[in-house]
C-alpha cells in the first residue's frame, strides 16, 4: 500500500534519480517534474529516464515566459543584488520552480513534494519557504537531510559527481572567457517602459527583440559572446555559513547597468534614495527564500510603484567582459540641461546656493563652536 | 587699504586667475593656494603666473600622501559608491584641499577664503562646508555666486574653455581606451590590514609597493594602463538637479572589487549588513561635502570599528576595463572549508535545517491560512 | 500703481496685521486668507480687521475636514512622531493651509504669496516648499527675512506679544493640567479600517461618532479633559538648530497609541519592520516641510498599501494624561491564540524550535571558534 | 553511571523542579543554578527545595549589579524598545543569566546546561543563543521540546500553575494601579554621563542615589508608586507568532524618557537619527536573542561611542503612571538659546533661509513641471 504520493522536483542528473529510485522503495508513488526555465537539457531523455526509473507521471513544463516576465523582471526594477555583487540568478528560479510544482501536487491531489537540494544550501530553504507559502499543509520530504538515505548515497553520488565538477570547462555554461571573446563591441539599444525593458536593439545589425523571453535570452546570447558577468565570490548564506560562489549572469548584468542608468535618469532623487534602501531588502529577502511572503508582495509592490515613470532607451556596448553606458534618452528625463548649464541662468538664482549651503552648516559651525562649552537649562 | 586677506584656492587656471584680480580689483589682498593631490599639472608655472598676477603669497602644497590615507583610506573601508556608481573621487578631495587652506588662512590671519567653484555645483559646497565646519568664523568669497563678477568674465572665460572641453581625447587623462587597451591582464595581489591596503604585488613581475601613496600611485597606473573604472552616468546633485558625469577612477575601482572581497571573507553576515547601511550614509554624507561634521565623524568611526578584521589577501586580474577576482586568504577568515562541504558532516547536523526552516514557515503559513479569516479578540 | 497681487495668510493677529499694512505700503494688493484648521479663533472679527486695515478681499476656509481626512489621517496610518516624541500637529497643519493658498493664489491672479513665519522656524520651510511644489512660479514675501520690515516692526511687536506670551495658563489651550482632571477614566473604543479610524465610541456613555471631523474633535475632547498628549521637549529645526517645544496632541495621542496596538495585531511581523523604516522617513519629511514631493508620495502610497488589513477595535481608557489599551479585536487578526498557546500542540512541533536555534548559532559559534585563526585560501 | 553534569537555571518553581528530578532520573548529575537580578524571591527556600531534590550542588548568584551595568545601562543608551513599545526587561535578563550559567558550566566541567523555558516562546532563544555563543561546544537539554517530558509532566504542571496565573492581583508584582497611586507625583532629577544615569534625586525629599544598582532599584520603586510602565501588547515572537503580553517597567520607562531627554539636547542632529537606526536594530538584536553576537557587539560599540557627550540633569515629575519631562540643563548641550531667539539676530542671517528653501525646492519645481514633458537625451 502506498505511503501517498511524492510531487519530486527531477533534474534527470544522478542525484534526484537516486531520490526517485529511493522514494519509490521506500512505499511512495513518485511523480516527476522537470522544469525548463532556459537551462541547456535534454528534456525528452530526462523524461524517458524517470519513466524507466517507475516514475507513475512525468511533468516537464516550460516555465521560460513566466519565469523571466514573474520573476526576473522584478528583479530588474529592484537593480537586485546579494551582498553588492551576487545577481541571484538561482535564488529566483526557486520560487518559480516552486510555485507550479505545489500547483502540480494540488492538483494531482499529492500530499509530498521533494528535492534534491542538500542541507547546508540556500536552495532547501528557497524550495521549502515557497512550498510552506503556497501549500501551508504539504509534507516536504528533503532526503538529503535524512540520515538513511545520504548515509546510504552520499559516498556513491560524490564519487560520480567528481569527474563532471572537475572538469573546469564546465564551470562557465553561457559566457566565453573574455580573453577570448570577440575584439569589437555589440552596440545595443534598451528600450524600458515601467522599469521592465520591452526591447532590446543590435545598433549596428538592426536586429531587435520584443517579448520578454526574446530580449531575455538575446541578452544572455550577447553578454555570453563577450564574457559578462563572471564572478567568483564569497558569500554569506542564509543559515549562516560563507560559501564560495562562481556564478555567471550574462544577461542579467546587461541589464542592471542599463536600469541603473534609465532609472536615475527619470527617477527622483529622494523617491531613489527610499528605493535603494527597499532594494536591498528586497535582494535579502529573495536571496533567504523569501520570494513569496507578505514582506516581499509588500517591498514588491512599492518598487513597482517607483517604477511607473521609469521608461526610456539606453545606449550601451558589451566588450570583452565590460558594460559601457554610452547615453541615454527619455520622455520621462528629470534631467533638465538649461537648468544644470553654466551658461543659462533662467530661474536658478546663485545666490541661494549662498544661503543653502550657510543654512547646512549653522549645524556644523554650532557644533564646532559648543565643543567643550558651558551649562544651558531649559 | 586692504579689505582684508583673502587664501584663494587656485589652480592655476584661466578662471582662478581672473578671480585673484578681481579680488585685487576689489581691495583684497589675495594669497594663492595650490594643492597637489596627484593631478597632472605644472606646479612651478603656475607660481609664477599667481606671482605675476600680484599673488601677496603662493602655497603650493604636497597633500597626495594625507590625500591617500586620510581620506581615500576610509573611503575604501566604506566601499563608498554613491548612488550605485559614482566612486566619488573629487567629492573626497574637497575636504582634504579645503583643510590645507583653512589652515593657511588662520596661519596668515586671513578672514576670507574663496574658490572657483561655480554655482550649480556640488564642489561649492564641499568647499565650504569643510571652511565653516574647521574656521566657523570665516567669510567666504564665491565669486561665481557674485553677480559683479560673473556678469563681466562669463562669457570670456567660455569662449576660452569651450575649445579645451570640445577636445574629446582630453576628457579621460588617467585611462586607455580599453579597445586600445593591452591584450594581456596584469595579475595583482593586495594585502589588506584593517579594510586598507598595506602592500601590492604585480605577480608575474615580481614588483610591489608597500606605502599608501606608492600603493594607489600604482593601482592607478595599472588601472589605467587597462582602461578600468571609466562611467559615463547621470547623478542627483546635493542641490537637486541631475547632471552628467563622466569620470575615471582606476585605482579607487580595483580597490573597491578587491576591498568588497576580502571583507565579505573576513566579516560577519549580520555585521556586515549594518555596515552596508552606514556605508550608504557615509556616501551620501562625504557626496554632499559633509566629511567635517559630528555625523560623518560618528559613520566614520563606526566603519573603522567593523574593519578591525578586515585583512588578508586578494589576487586579482586587471584587464580591457574590467577586474576579475581570482581568490583571497586571510588569518581572519570567517570561511570554514569543512563546515560548508557536502562532504563532511563535522558538528553541523543538516536535520536542524528542517526545523529553522519549518519556524521560518510559521508566520508564511499563519498568512496564508488566516487570510479572510474569523476574529479574534484579546 | 500696484505691483500686483499678493496672497496673505492671515492670522487676525499683530503681526500679520502688520505685514497686511506693510504690503500695501509697499505697493500690493492684498488678499487675506484665513484657514480654519479647528483652531478657537474669533473668525468675523479677523475678517472685520483684515477690511478695514485695507485686505482687497477676505477669504475665511474652512479647511477643518480636509485636514483630518488628507492629513491627519495619513499621519495616523503612519504612526507619525518626529524624534521618537514630537506628534507633529503644526507641520500636518502647513501644507493644507499652503495648498488652499496656492488654490486661491491661481484663482485670483496673484503672482504672490505671503506669511508671517520667522526666518529661523520650520514653518517658513513647509509654508514655501508647498507653495514651490504646486506652485512653481510663484514669488514667495516673506516680511520676517525682509530687513526692511524686521528691523521697523520687530521691537513693537516684541512688546506687545511679550504681555501674551509670558501668561502661563495660556500656554496650553486644549488640555487640563492631569493633577485637575477627572479621578475616573473615560473608555473608550476606537474601530478603524485601512488603517484610519471610522468610529468612536464612550463605552460607558454609549455616545458614538463616525464621521473623520467628528471622530478626530471628540477625541481631543476627551484627551484634552485628561490631560493626554502634553509634552515639553527639544527637537532639532530642519535648519541645524535645536529649539525647545511645548506641544499638546491630545486626540493624536489616543490615536498613535491605538493605532499601533491595531496595527500589531493586524499586519504581519516583517511588514511592519518595513512600514517602520518608512514612517520614520516619512515623519522627517512632514516635519522638514516635504509634505508635497515626490518622495513623499511614494512615502503616502506605500504606507496606505500597508494599512489595507489594519482593522478592527481597539479598547482603551483614557485617565490622568495617560492612555491605557486594554484589548482589542479584528476579522484581520494575526494572532492565533492556539497556535501560540502552551496546552495546544497542533501542528507546531517544538522540536523545530531546536534547530532553528541551532541554524541560528551556526555563525555565532563560528565567529567565537575562529576567533584568532589559522589562514584560509580560496 | 552519571551521563554527565547538567547546569540547570533553576527558578524554585514546580516546573524547574520537575525538570530537576527528571534530569535525574535520566541520568545526569543536576547542579542547580538560581540568578538574583532583583526579583523577589525566596532564595534560601529555592536552595533547600533544590537540595531536597537531589541537586548535586546549588549555586545562588547575585547578579543584580552586573545586571544594571553590563545589560540594562547599554538599553537605556540605545532607547531599546522593540516594536515602538515593550521595553524588553526580560530580553535584557537572559543574556546575564546565560553568561554566569556557562561561567558555572565551565568552572564545574558540566558538558550540559537546561532552562525550563518553553519551545514557542522567546527565552529558550535567548538563552540557548547566549550558550552556544559563549561556550560553543556545549550541549543543551530543554526539556519542554523533548517529547518524553512535555508529554508526561504537561497536564500536571499545568493544573498546579492554572490556580496562581488565575489569581488577576498578582499579575503586575511591581506597579501600583495608577487608580490607587498617590495624587500628588514625585520629582525627580537623573544626572546622566556617557548616557547612563550616575544620579537620581528625589528634588522634594533631597535624598539621592548614585550606584547603578541603587539608581535603578530607586526608580522601580518610585515608578511603580505611581504606576508607571504598564502595558498590554500584542508583540510578534521571533518565531513568527503572534503573541499578547502584559508587560511593567517602571524604572525602565522613566529611564527611557529622561533619556531620550537628555540625548536629544546634546547630540547633534544628524548623528541622532543614524543612532535611531542602529537602535531599533540594537533592540531587534536584543529581544531575539542575539545580545552576544558580532552585530551586537558591533552596534553596542557604536551607540555607545554617540554616548559620549550625552550627559547632563533632566528634570521631571512621577505622576498617576505618566512621566512628565520637566526641564533640562548640560555642560554639553548644544542648545543655543541666543542662536534660536526671535530676538537675536547674532551670526544668523533669516536671508539665508531663503536660499536654502528655495534650492531645497528646486527639485520640487522640475518634478512639478516636467510632469509628463518633452524628450531629453544625454
Amino acid at each position: 500500500m502506498s505511503k501517498g504520493t511524492v510531487v519530486l522536483a527531477y533534474s534527470g542528473g544522478l542525484d534526484t534519480s537516486c531520490i526517485l529510485v529511493w522514494l519509490k522503495e521506500e512505499g511512495y508513488d513518485v511523480i516527476t517534474y522537470l522544469a525548463n526555465i532556459g537551462q541547456d537539457e535534454d528534456f525528452e531523455a530526462a523524461r524517458k529516464k524517470a519513466e524507466s526509473l517507475g516514475a507513475k507521471k512525468v511533468f516537464i513544463e516550460d516555465l521560460r515566459a513566466e519565469f523571466v516576465e514573474d520573476f526576473i523582471w522584478p528583479a530588474v526594477q529592484a537593480n537586485a543584488v546579494y551582498e553588492d555583487r551576487y545577481l541571484m540568478g538561482t535564488a529566483v528560479a526557486r520560487p518559480c520552480i516552486g510555485r507550479r510544482q505545489v500547483e502540480i501536487a494540488r492538483r494531482e491531489g499529492a500530499q509530498f513534494v521533494s528535492h534534491g537540494a542538500t542541507g547546508k544550501g540556500n536552495d532547501q530553504i528557497r524550495f521549502e519557504l515557497t512550498c510552506y507559502a503556497l501549500y501551508p499543509e504539504v509534507k516536504i520530504i528533503a532526503p538529503w537531510r535524512i540520515p538513511e538515505f545520504y548515509n546510504r548515497f552520499r559516498g556513491r553520488i560524490d564519487l560520480m559527481e567528481y569527474a563532471q565538477s572537475h572538469a573546469p570547462d564546465d564551470l562557465y555554461l553561457m559566457t566565453k572567457n573574455p580573453e577570448d571573446s570577440p575584439s569589437t563591441p555589440d552596440l545595443l539599444e534598451i528600450e524600458f517602459k515601467n522599469g521592465v525593458p520591452v526591447k532590446v536593439t543590435n545598433v549596428k545589425e538592426g536586429k531587435s527583440k520584443d517579448s520578454p523571453l526574446d530580449i531575455f535570452s538575446y541578452l544572455n546570447e550577447i553578454g555570453g559572446k563577450h564574457g559578462v558577468g563572471r564572478i567568483d565570490i564569497v558569500e554569506n548564506r542564509f543559515i549562516g555559513m560563507k560559501s564560495r560562489g562562481i556564478y555567471e549572469t550574462p544577461g542579467g548584468t546587461i541589464l542592471l547597468q542599463a536600469h541603473l542608468d534609465i532609472e536615475t535618469f527619470t527617477m527622483d532623487k529622494e523617491v531613489r534614495r527610499i528605493k535603494q534602501g527597499l532594494s536591498i531588502r528586497f535582494s535579502e529577502l529573495v536571496y533567504n527564500g523569501f520570494w513569496y511572503s507578505p514582506e516581499c508582495d509588500f517591498v514588491r509592490h512599492c518598487i513597482a510603484k517607483s517604477q511607473e515613470n521609469v521608461e526610456g532607451k539606453v545606449q550601451l556596448s558589451v566588450f570583452k567582459g565590460h558594460v559601457y553606458i554610452l547615453g541615454r534618452e527619455s520622455p520621462k528625463s528629470l534631467y533638465n540641461e538649461e537648468l544644470v548649464s553654466m551658461d543659462v541662468q533662467g530661474d536658478y538664482d546663485p545666490c541661494d546656493a549662498s544661503g543653502f549651503i550657510r543654512i547646512n552648516a549653522v549645524r556644523l559651525r554650532e557644533h564646532h563652536r559648543l565643543q567643550g562649552f558651558s551649562s544651558t537649562k531649559q
